[in-house]
Order: C-alpha cells, then structure tokens, then sequence
C-alpha cells in the first residue's frame, strides 16, 4: 500500500530537528558531547528512589488507571511546593502533563487558529516550535511564529512593545524560558519580567512561561517565576521533574487559570487520557518525604561544580578576542559567540568526527537558518568535568583550525 | 483575564464523554459498578513486580530520557510477542506510544484533513471519536465520522461494501476492535476480517485494528488479528499493557508500515517527546523473565470466572422474554438489548442513586444520542463476583421497575 497520498496537510508542518542528526553523530565513540541537555545520570538518588520503590511498588492504585488531571497526592504536594516559591494555585488550576513537551502541545491545539501568531524568544527552544507551528502555521511558508531578540538580561521586551505598537493583532502569547534560557543561558531581568506582565496586560495577550531550569540556580540572585507576579491569570505556567528530578517519569505540571486547565484536561483525554500514575506516585512519595528540596539543594552544589569547570576551561582555552560566552548563573548551558566563524564549521557530522567534539550550532535555534551562525549552545550538565575541560580545550582548537582555513562560505553538516 | 476568545475554533470540538458522569456516580459509596471499564486491580502481579522493581529501579537509564521509538528492550521483547502471534514486524514498523490513545491520536493528526472520512463501528469505543472528531469535522455539525454497524459476528461488512460503492470518496481509514468489541462484546468473524482486507484492497484504505482485548480470551475458537492477515500493509495495528498487565505504566504499542511509524515518531517528538522509560523497563524485565505469558494465562481464567459469575447471575435474574444479551468468548464486556425500556432510564445519575447499580447506557457509544436506545454496555472485570450477583439482580430489578413504569418518553439522566 502506498501511503503518500493519506497523509494530511498537517503533518507536512512536522519536522524531526537537526539537532537529532547532531546528537546521534555525538554518539561516536570518543567524541565528548557538550550537545544535549541530559541531566548527569549520576545525580539520580537511586538509594532514596529503591526505598520509594519498595513502598510505592506495593499500592495497587499505582497501576490502575487514575484521572486525567493526575494523581490526587502528587497534585498537593505541588500546590505546597509551589506555594514556597510565591505561586498560589488551586488544585483546578493545576494539571500533570507527560513532560512539559505535552503542555506546550496542548496549549498551541488549544489557543492557535492556523494564522494566529505566536511570539517566542530568539533563540529558543525548538520543542516549542514543532506544536506551535502545527497548529498556528497559516502554510509551509508562513509557520506565524515570530522571535523578539534576546540580551545577557533576557528577551528585550522594548522590541516587543515597539512591535506590539506596529501590529495589528497582538499575539495569543509570549513564550518565554525567563530563567536560565535554553539556549541563552541567560536570565530576564525583574524589571523587564514586570514590563512583560503590563505589556500582557495592555495589549491583551497570554505569557507562556516555561521553567524547567528554575530550581537549578548557583546564586540566590534570581528573581522570583513572572507567574509569581502575576494577578489577573495572565501567565500559564509550566514546571516538571525532568531537570530538578529524572526526565524517564515524563512527569510535568502546568498551572493556569482554571478555564485553560479544564481544556487541557479535555484535550488530554483524547491525547494520553492520564500521565503513567506509577512515575507520579513515585515522585509524590519523594515529596512528601522531603527529598525533594535536599535534592535540589544537592543539584545546585554538583551543576554549580559542573559550571565552575566549563567556564574555567573556557578562561584557560578560549581566545577572548575571538569568543565571548555568558556566565550562567543556573541550568544547564552557556551560550557563546565565535567572532567570524560559522559555527556549523565546528558541529556538523564531519567536524564532530574530526574535533571529537559535539555543541550545537546556533541556527538550529532560530526561525530561519541564517541567523545565530556565530552562536552555538554548550551543554555543562552530561559530560564529566574532566570532559568538560577536555571538550572545551578540543573546542578551542577546532574554533582556531576552522578560523585558520578562512573559509566560512560553504558549510558541510 | 478573560479567555473566552482566545480559545481555537478546533478545541470547541473537544468534549468530555457523558460516560465520565456515570462513572463519577457510580463511585457513591453503595453503588455496585458494572460500568468502568477496570482491569480488577487483584490481577496486578505485585510480587513480580517488587523482583522486577528491585532490579529495574537502580538502572540509571530507566530514569533518563529515551529515545521517541521507545525502550529498546521492550521493543526487541514485544516483536518476539508479536511474532508468536502471527504479526511479523522489525524495528523500524514498532513504536511505543503512552496508551494506545495516543496512538489513535497521533493517526488522527496524520491521516485526516478536515473533511476526510473516517468508519468506525457502531457502537464503538467513544475515546477513538474525540481525535478522528478533532481533526477530521469539517464544522461542529458535520463530524466526518461514520458508522458500520456490527451483529453478533463483527462489524457487518456487507453495509460496509454497499456504502463503499455508493460514496465517492471512500474512507481514509476503517477503525475496528475486532475481538472482544467494546461495547458490543462480539468478534468478528475470519470470513468478514478477510473481506474487510479485500475491500480495504479494492477501495484503497487503511484499517485500524484496535486490539486491547485480544489476550484476555476464554476458548481458543478466535481468529487471528487481521494485522496477521495482511501482505500489503494495509493495516495499522494497536495493542496495549493496560489490559493484560497494567494501564497505570500507559504503554502501548503500534505496529504499522515504516512510513507511518517514522510519521508517528515525528509527531510524537512534539507531543511528548518519549513514553515514559521507568515502565517501560519494568515491562521489559517483566517480558524478559517469562511472566507475561504465564500471567496472560492467569489472567483468561480469572476473567473467565467472572463472566461465568455474570452470565450465570442474568441467567437467573434477567426476564428473556425482556432482555437479551451477548455471551463474551473474551474482553472485558457484554452487551444487553432491552426491549422497551430507555436504558437511560436505569442508568442516569437518579436511577443509579435508586437502585445502586450502575451501567453504561448503549447511547454513549453512538455518534448520535437516537441509537442504541434499548442497549447498555455491562461489565464484568472490575466487580467481584459477589457484586456482578448482586448487580445483575439490582439490574433486573431496576429494569421491571423502570419497564412496568412505562412512561420512558422523558428521559432524565
């Protein structure tokens, strides 16, 4: 049977990343991968994990089928846990997803008419694209998705108010990663959080604030979520496990006004019908224990370590007339410059397997493939700080031979 | 903030299935249930599943992010499953899916434009109407769906080949349970599943073979899956854990031509990235030491034990000359025609709080509420054999009841 002709328009607007061809060439043996953004396996609490295991393991409701909106004792612990950090929810105002990936997907079915547009920072990230572009994406051509600038102090919201004031239509929301951004690794400013709240509310629109990297901060100089500021339900907030616990749960949590949560809880049924119930009973014991906020605290210290090394390697190898990176001051990744290189010259397959060393080129970041080709992403989470001195130094050598070779004009992937 | 018109014109088309009211009725303390449809949460196998645990649990791996296909070691354990009943796939034709209604979700948004048309038998599962209606109405009143009737050998595939050869467009997909339907509780005959790849052949569709049921059987007289059946591809198959192990792990499976499975995976990256590992692994583990088959073995005889309880109680109870009903070779259902009584009438939310029984009345099941009336869908997996008793007797009560009333013009629910 040839299936050419069954499929939907729709499904021409999907896509696999190139970032996928890059993080399976930084799969060979030998290369180190400062590509992804895995957690370091070694901070798994395996101990604390089996001794949950063997309580959990042992209550049949775990396996049993359990309601869409998601497990009654996980859904408390979060309004607790999100209490502490200034986000006052009820229980309809909350609703566990399977990864923060399906809260994104269901907000864009829910919100997005094809043709209305949606605002995201520039660079972001590209999981948030894929269902925003399904879903708003007016043809192949004109996906609807436009990108307001990024500085070391977050998404440059004058942009957005000067475009705000030209177009005709605001957008149905502002995605936003404002704390420790992927890829930027940058953090907005309290200020600039506050202004987008006051643009959200002058010119109608929705925040869509995405926090997986919140909890993994060295400094305690972080402003507080925008959802913390927010008054009026402007702001859908979306937190998960993956980052500050293990991402193989896909347990995730959106809060948003309870209109927005009931729809999600619809479109849910038709999408999963509930998030795995053993994973999130797991993680309600690991709350209710109180290992979740000691483990935090230990993941600030071991990333802290982890970020100390890559950017003091950075200071050791890299030439500061040639690259400037940010300094994160949590999450999982910096973000750096090559003055007059394309970075593809440095991450694609060939590079990878010549340099043994992986990153992710900067464009695959952006809406279209000609802008941040002097930027790319470097992960400090995954690899070890022996690979982290080692891939930088590996780093600063393929930058050096690609400058060297002066030709920046064709790019092999 | 008001959200009133920021919500797409395709999320209208998401409702909750009323079937969610019952079953929300039906948990009043007293009420027998006879209308979830549960997997009896004494069948969980919890020693295995504590060795399995033991083991699994200090895998690092089963913590982290997995690849969107789904956790090799399951995969490479379920085409062994599949093989030994008659399904030959590779790799590449398997993906793992976070129950099968992601699956069917993920069928939906790849397959149907607006407009295209997709069969499903009459009555039917409700969770497959709610993706083939999201993405496959052309407005709210004009659904796209279609409905085959089905008699006590399967969906009716003559009514099937007539309306074949009277539309101009045929379906873009055929969606069937074949064994052990839900509701109807019947299997389709093997001359009406070779017909039904004949004319899926002659009129160029694909079939959707909806099998949850399929393991749980009590005689060895079924036919094979149609997926076995099929040389040419033709048909996209769905199976799950939920019914022979767990539903709370929520994986499942889809085998089907390479090109779909890679269309799937695609969209399944912007949905949710990956099914969870952590059940995945415990699945595994659990294939791997030879425990499904034996419990696959439990499991027909446990359930065979409750139907024998429930057929033998509405032998007793049920009026034949009122009410006739299917006899389930498998699954987890029957199904019950009475004559002149509006089920509705022994199965809203009143009724229920009178006679502390509760059903699903045949009307859910339909794409409109003037069909299947005088049917309802009975189960049996969930109640103990004492209450399927019980329940069948309150049944028949509520049905004379109702009957010598006579007045079913209104309905309340």
């Amino acid at each position: 049977m040839d299936y050419s002709d069954f499929f939907s328009e729709r499904s021409k607007l999907l896509s696999s990343s190139f970032i996928r061809d890059i993080l399976q060439a930084a799969k060979q043996p030998g290369v180190i991968s400062l590509a992804g953004g895995l957690p370091d396996p070694d901070t798994f609490p395996i101990e604390k994990l089996m001794e949950i295991h063997n309580e959990v393991g042992k209550k049949k409701e775990v396996y049993q089928y359990d309601v869409t909106s998601g497990y009654r004792p996980l859904r408390e612990e979060l309004l607790k846990f999100l209490e502490k950090r200034g986000i006052s929810a009820s229980l309809d105002e909350l609703v566990v997803t399977t990864g923060s990936q399906q809260g994104l997907f269901s907000l864009a079915l829910l919100l997005l008419n094809r043709g209305d547009v949606a605002y995201v920072e520039h660079p972001t990230f590209v999981g948030a694209l894929m269902p925003f572009k399904l879903f708003g994406a007016k043809s192949m051509d004109i996906l609807n998705i436009e990108g307001i600038p990024i500085d070391e102090n977050g998404m440059d919201v004058d942009v957005l108010e000067e475009k705000l004031r030209k177009v005709e239509e605001p957008p149905k929301f502002v995605y936003t990663i404002p704390t420790f951004q992927n890829p930027g690794g940058v953090v907005m400013s309290i200020d600039r959080r506050k202004k987008l709240l006051d643009l959200a509310h002058e010119y109608n629109f929705s925040i869509v604030e995405d926090d997986p990297y919140g909890e993994i901060r060295f400094t305690d100089d972080v402003p507080p979520s925008i959802k913390s500021m927010d008054n009026e339900g402007r702001v859908i907030y979306l937190g998960t496990f993956s980052k500050m616990l293990a991402p193989g749960f896909r347990v995730a949590f959106t809060v948003a006004p309870k209109e927005i949560t009931e729809k999600i809880i619809v479109s849910k049924q038709a999408m999963d019908l509930h998030t795995a119930t053993y994973g999130q009973a797991v993680i309600a014991e690991f709350m209710s224990r109180g290992f979740l906020e000691e483990h935090i605290s230990f993941l600030r210290e071991f990333y802290k370590k982890k970020r100390d090394a890559l950017l003091n390697a950075m200071d050791i190898y890299f030439n500061k007339d040639v690259v400037k990176w940010v300094k994160p001051k949590g999450g999982l990744f910096t973000w750096i410059e090559v003055e007059g290189l394309n970075t593809m010259m440095i991450s694609g397959r060939s590079a990878v397997e010549k340099y043994k060393v992986a990153i992710v080129p900067g464009a695959a970041f952006y809406l279209s493939k000609d802008e941040g080709l002097n930027m790319a992403r470097v992960n400090y989470s995954y690899p070890s700080i022996d690979e982290l001195h080692t891939g930088v130094k590996r780093l600063a050598y393929a930058i050096e031979m690609e400058r060297s070779r002066g030709d920046n004009s064709s790019v092999m992937v």
